[in-house]
């Protein structure tokens, strides 16, 4: 390497910058299971147990050996990564194991047509991309009948067949004339620009608050942080944010953003006006468990309202199970558990095992257009790489009668257990416990007010749980993170393998915290100010 | 797997159906240097001569020896590939070497720094984030600066510093009071008036007609292919496309999306009116060799003019190397031999190897702003994993002082050259020969109106590449496909390892079919209608 740049950083820099302030700028040289290794100064290797889990990406832990093994086998068959446009079995295999399991898991027996990608945004941009196709198709579909009936009921005017009732008239607010031939042009006229105007409305995207779908120019208008989403809003389209456990809201939804097209028909003589719904709902998205939220499960009863929402509105919902999926509650689906049916699934993270780019947007055949492949690709998706990888995944969870889930709910169990046992010992400092599996959030109260200048400090720059990440780091030599976007609540997403002595490892290092944040001793933070 | 879905295709059954109509639904089962092999009725291997190169993505070949090496140290050293948060060195050397080369390349030293993303299209969309982000910062900044000076100006009104000329009212189309201070209120809200309506314009994209740029939400609304834009123009911004070669249109453009912002500002005792240049650019993406829109070079003439409109416009060019880049024509930029110089730079496909799923985007110093770091990100990317597999990529690239950057540009010579001799056999088959280095186009003449119906069917319907494609693998074990959105024309974009024995081939299976096409013999086609 040139010199030159030796001493440049100019790869995200800043960001390294903010890590050092908070310690957590250290270099990770080899990960094993639930352990990242970097060096000391002396060169020995440093053990840190990690509960960041690569976001929720390691479900198997970092580099399983038959994860390993498995890519080993693949490089040497010189696997043809590059093989677009050809016969992919082994990513027709996983989309059908896929579809296996959700059948079994959600009981129904609608086939998910599968399309690959190479993150979670891209799965959810996916799932968006075809949910508007399909509302477009619908809606000319529904443009085209009303056009074909206007027609046809402008002939029978003009033959006699019908006749105007002045009510249309009024409807339409168009003047009623003396013979109904010289009128109908008119009406139909009015009827088409009306439906012009509610067509042309912009789609209908819906996500919950607190909702994060990714960082993509469009993955982003889905993603509630603002801090994330408000620099790029000119870039995409509105969505609408719906708070948590609010159905009147939906029904609020409902009320303001449908609407009709009209359709002039004949009837017995009659010319009438029907009305059709409108096709405005693009998707609803939605996490079982809000992963950078904060860790906050979706009740079982605003699933189902949200459910009902769907089928009121004729709105698909997009379920982003890419942090919530791939067996980390117990089931390849969280949203299994709570009676919640996608219409779409989008999967990602640990579907590649730790090792793997891979991600799946899943659509139910009620709603599939087939034409959506001729018009969306990737040309690193659907790679033999990645799909063999998810593959040796999914074969892994699902061994032994699908041992993997159940030890995923009960070494789950065991965590929360202890963190709701450390957060009963320090009510004033620790707020809340929450979450699904191996999937935790440990939330402190907030120090914004806090008496120790540090601490309150660190809380108001929103750094606070940072601050907490830096001292668990160098204190206890344990990894993990505040969730984006509740910079107060700390994340816990462990591999399967987690065992008691780790979970007692974490129990002694967040007592610690505890103590320091109880009694606002700053100065015994590891990392120094 | 179950046998219940054995025989139902969930993964893109359309898209494996359409290409089984041309033929090219074969299961590739390995790969190595331009060769792909598939299997055949008896088990044995059928080596396929690849020229569709992962669609750009293997300049090295199919599992380059020194890649799939690198790649089993990484997995023998249980590499840390997922330890986002942390020091990524590996990050910082690959954005260095990539410094390095451009330096060299374009002649100049300004730093660029890299956001790294898992595709292409991602690392395009990082790039229009990052520039609507700085755009958004710009305009912030003005819009301070133009309340701050009206604040300014009307103390200095109100306490008798100022006057204001008639000229001012008139131009803000204010009637003028009797007194100065009775006025300055309405002249302030006028021009806050007009500023934040200039201000509220959507960012204005700009794009060339034939250009890909990728296919997520926001990336598909800056691809000019119809079919893959508009059935998701609802999700996006609108871009306004340019056609190559029409420096009027790019003036045409500065007139009419330029704009000005309002600044009353006193000097000497006078109120003005002064005008600022309104940012209304977010980006100009630009390909320096068109890939899916036909193999299609851009002039070093228009490459000019697009370079003096940004300067003029204020407005960042976004050079999009994606399949020109990583030594294809001979150099790591495309854009570098037409004297081009981006503001941002999108780099992937090769960057991977051929391996690995890499793409970055690279933004030069000017432009940089540091907090799109905090506020852009992805689990997946900036791994160790693609960071060294792309390392490796470039150390192979610029091995003994770049050989395989000039063996690039010689094979692309002799490839080019042969290509040629065809075209100049059949003229009246072959319309032109277009491309530069590794990335060559070879247009058929329109055959809608041709004799054979098998062939002007073939073509009325878009799919004339694909009956061509069909043949030359079924015939002559070639495999390639025709450019995206140019469907007469079929892409060469072999590797750099391309030998004369395997130029002869193409040839020979070439003139095959450029006779085919000539004497309208589609019966002579290896794949029956």
């Amino acid at each position: 390497m040139n010199t030159e740049y030796a001493e440049t950083e100019l790869a995200e820099p800043h960001l390294r910058r903010l890590l050092g302030t908070a310690g957590l700028d250290v270099e990770y040289v080899s990960g094993e299971g639930n352990t990242l290794h970097h060096r000391a100064g002396n060169g020995s290797l440093i053990p840190v147990l990690d509960f960041a889990g690569g976001y929720g990406s390691l479900i198997l832990g970092h580099n399983h050996p038959e994860i390993v093994a498995r890519a080993r086998e693949l490089l040497d068959a010189r696997s043809p990564v590059h093989a677009q446009f050809s016969s992919h079995p082994y990513a027709n295999r996983l989309a059908a194991e896929l579809n296996r399991i959700i059948h079994r898991e959600t009981g129904v027996e609608e086939p998910y047509y599968a399309t690959f990608a190479n993150s979670g945004a891209e799965a959810i941009e996916a799932a968006v991309k075809h949910a508007e196709l399909d509302r477009g198709a619908r809606l000319s579909a529904l443009l085209a009948e009303t056009r074909a009936s206007a027609e046809e009921t402008r002939a029978a005017v003009l033959a006699g067949r019908a006749t105007v009732a002045a009510p249309v008239h009024e409807r339409l607010g168009v003047p009623r004339p003396a013979r109904d031939e010289d009128g109908i042009d008119l009406l139909i006229a009015e009827a088409s620009r009306h439906n012009a105007e509610v067509a042309g409305r912009p789609p209908v995207l819906l996500a919950l608050q607190g909702g994060f779908h990714g960082k993509l120019m469009g993955s982003v208008q889905l993603t509630h942080n603002e801090g994330y989403r408000a620099p790029f809003a000119t870039l995409g389209v509105r969505t609408r944010f719906v708070p948590m456990d609010r159905p009147d809201v939906l029904k609020e939804v409902l009320e303001q953003e449908s609407g009709t097209l009209y359709e002039l028909r004949h009837r017995a003589g009659r010319v009438e006006l029907a009305e059709r719904e409108h096709p405005a709902y693009c998707a609803f998205l939605l996490e079982p468990v809000q992963g950078e939220g904060g860790i906050r499960p979706l009740s079982r009863k605003f699933a189902e309202d949200i459910q009902e929402f769907g089928r009121q509105a004729d709105c698909p919902l997009v379920v982003d199970e890419v942090q919530s999926g791939m067996g980390r509650t117990g089931a390849l689906l969280a949203s299994a558990a709570l009676g919640l049916r996608g219409d779409y699934y989008a999967l990602a993270k640990s579907l590649g095992g730790g090792l793997a780019k891979a991600s799946v947007m899943l659509v139910r055949e009620a709603r599939y257009r087939p034409e959506f492949e001729l018009v969306h690709s990737s040309t690193f998706a659907k790679d033999s790489f990645s799909c063999h990888i998810a593959l040796k995944v999914l074969e892994l969870l699902e061994a032994d009668g699908g041992r993997l889930y159940r030890q995923a709910a009960e070494r789950g169990e065991a965590l929360a257990a202890m963190l709701r046992r450390v957060a009963a010992a320090f009510p004033d400092v620790v707020k809340e416990v929450r979450g699904r599996g191996l999937m935790q959030g440990f939330e402190f109260h907030d120090q914004s007010g806090a008496r120790s200048p540090r601490l309150a400090e660190a809380a108001r720059s929103g750094l606070f749980g940072y601050v907490v990440a830096g001292h668990l780091l160098h204190a206890h030599a344990i990894r993990t993170f505040p969730t984006a976007s509740a910079v107060h609540t700390l994340r816990f997403e462990p591999s399967v393998l987690l065992t008691d002595d780790e979970i007692a490892r974490l129990e002694r290092a967040l007592t610690d915290v505890c103590r320091i944040v109880r009694d606002q001793a700053a100065e015994r933070l590891a990392v120094p100010a």
